[in-house]
């Protein structure tokens, strides 16, 4: 079985946060939406299908704990889920806290505009919340 | 327990295919993608963790089903996944068929542009291989 290794376009536009089960949480770099990234720690998944039944089971419940946290943490309006991977093939799952009158509000972040990359302290603030909010 | 009632706006904008054992399986009609949804016949749910533990796996079972399907049938290369809710707040789940040179590829689908709605031929092709797929 191949060994997984994260896709360098996410591991240069996110940070670790901690590892699940299943996925690396990952925060990625941008201050315009709390935004963060569940990445199935699994060699050649593209599509959700993919994923055995088991580790489909794993994601929805990382999923279900972590975007629950991030809408305490971030005390947001709704939380966005989506799979992409129209542009990096590895298979990766954002869940995005948005709020009315955020950017692009209420279209989907992907895509749109550039990256505002975190400042440190406001970055390391929203991570205590979130772990907190487990 | 309150009833479910599909939203007005998503009855509006789609068709019911089908209805599996926890999701109204649908078609968005806009023809420039074969863009279904699955909304959980749940009564009060706008956030994925709002479904009991139980509904999030057969959510996730429904989502996995279709989407290997829908892949199969539309003959793409890539299906998005996403639940965003930001305008219509009854949860719903997209699964669209994506593929190179698309309407705003490798960009996300929601919110972009005008809806071309389906003729009916080609509508019932695509709702006929997509349930031969299954």
């Amino acid at each position: 079985m191949a060994r997984f290794t994260l896709d360098r376009r996410l591991a240069n536009d996110s940070m670790l946060i901690s590892r699940l089960g299943l996925c690396e949480l990952r925060l990625i770099n941008d201050a315009r939406w709390p935004w963060l990234i569940l990445v199935p720690q699994r060699a050649g998944i593209v599509e959700f299908f993919d994923l055995t039944p088991l580790d489909q089971t794993m994601l929805t419940f990382e999923t279900s704990l972590v975007a629950e946290a991030l809408k305490k943490a971030a005390n947001c309006d709704k939380i966005n889920l989506g799979a992409l991977g129209n542009v990096v093939e590895q298979f990766h799952y954002h869940l995005v806290a948005r709020n009315k009158g955020d950017a692009n509000w209420p279209g989907p972040v992907w895509g749109h505009g550039k990256a505002i990359p975190w400042n440190e302290p406001a970055r390391d603030i929203l991570i205590e919340n979130l772990l907190e909010a487990f």
